[in-house]
């Protein structure tokens, strides 16, 4: 497999969160030829949605997905705070045209160690958003992360369980399949042949670091790490899988403090030679 | 579910190892009550294991498990000096009775990204080891580790994989459930179910902190952290688990550090009211 040229990269936002705002990520992608952005709600609407979806236009960006909605088990019930905010976040990835809106699901409730109450309660909220998410033409992602997130981020951590629960809820569901969460998963190539086209809707490219030296802003730059990432790509790709290959590197260690022109030269290079 | 009385729990040597020979382990269980142990090779190789097997057997302990064999992975082949490793394990598992020799089944191989190789060696590896355990008269428990572990520790981290191994290597080989790796995985409960009794060999337990401050040796004591310890003991028992509970906490910035006999003295009291 041949590496990627940067038209087939996108820029999460938050690999250059401590550097850029959403206004310097887009000229930023068009210096490095990268082809698309993701953007983070909080960049979105430093900018304002309107202003930010007018530049991404006028750039010729592609919207790899709009990061995140989710939080569903935040305040122990799926309540009225948690569904509007939800709605908004599919407004705004609606505004701006994104592939997918990213959902991070939510971990255990506050003081809570009931995790199949957080199942159900994802579930009911991921239902509730879809069915406004369709009026609205809006594909609804879950991404599953890594298990050592169940805690308090997401308690969704495999392909399987995300795609178990887009089947009941049905069309208009899929995944955002993010390496870093998935890599060491034996049963990823049979849950994205299961997943398809219609259910692989992002693929978020990093790395995962031997050693990882914290659980949450570590993460490694394609090609420094463990994971064979164009064995990955290869398998999104063969089940569907056209769309463009995200970058999001979490990394308060490293990549986070750099010039963030070097940051995306880097990214360019490596999208050739390790992805 | 009323709570564990110490002759139901086993000491395992990590919990204390930074303070307590396997000698003093013995002793410490005695004066708490704790009705069994399960030494790391390290210090049951210290002891000498004549010598360790007999005092065990004098205070009447239980011998929950022996850890580890495994680490089928290190040098890229199952080679002469993993697999007769992983005999003297055996070997030394039978000269204690221990009710299984947990394995560590390895991560990747170094400077490798081939985790489907990885997988492969770790069959070979344990199908080799059980053809020797088998007329030892050892059970061999596969630990599926938390993916966290992944690349440099153990490549089977869902009860799924390991019991897909099972089925495959036929009997004589299960799993060691230890709450710590597996709390997360929605596929829990039906992975115990169809382990059944034979094939839980053992549970292990401590508790996941929130947050999680290094990905080794930040483990906690139970009642301490997130994981409904109960209702996963109760899926190990209603599946006819009847072993100890095996107490194994990692723990460099807390535990590790305090009088290990007010470790023990918490062990007990948290097996009462946490368990």
């Amino acid at each position: 497999m041949s590496g990627l040229e940067p038209h087939r990269l996108s820029l999460n936002t938050a690999t250059v969160r401590e550097k850029w705002s959403l206004a310097e990520c887009i000229e930023g992608c068009l210096r490095h030829g990268i082809g698309g952005i993701s953007p983070w709600r909080d960049k979105l609407q430093e900018m304002g949605v309107d202003k930010a979806a007018r530049a991404i236009r006028e750039a010729g960006l592609a919207v790899s997905g709009l990061c995140r909605g989710g939080w569903f088990t935040a305040s122990g019930a799926v309540d009225r705070t948690v569904i509007d905010d939800n709605r908004r976040a599919v407004d705004e990835a609606a505004a701006i045209g994104a592939a997918c809106l990213v959902m991070v699901v939510g971990g255990l409730a506050k003081d809570s160690r009931d995790l199949p109450g957080a199942w159900a309660l994802v579930e009911e909220g991921l239902a509730r958003t879809l069915d406004y998410a369709r009026e609205a033409g809006v594909r609804i992602a879950i991404e599953p992360l890594h298990p050592m997130y169940a805690a308090d981020r997401a308690c969704v951590n495999t392909m399987r369980h995300a795609l178990d629960i887009c089947d009941r809820l049905g069309p208009g569901i899929g995944c955002a399949v993010d390496v870093y969460h998935v890599w060491w998963d034996n049963e990823l190539e049979a849950q994205l042949q299961r997943a398809g086209k219609d259910r692989i809707m992002a693929f978020h490219i990093c790395d995962w670091l031997v050693p990882t030296r914290d659980l949450l802003t570590d993460r490694g730059m394609m090609g420094d790490g463990v994971i064979d990432i164009p064995r990955l790509r290869g398998l999104a790709e063969s089940n569907g899988f056209s769309g463009l290959n995200e970058v999001e590197i979490f990394s308060a260690l490293d990549w986070w403090r750099r010039d963030a022109d070097e940051v995306l030269a880097t990214i360019v290079r490596r999208g050739r030679t390790a992805c």
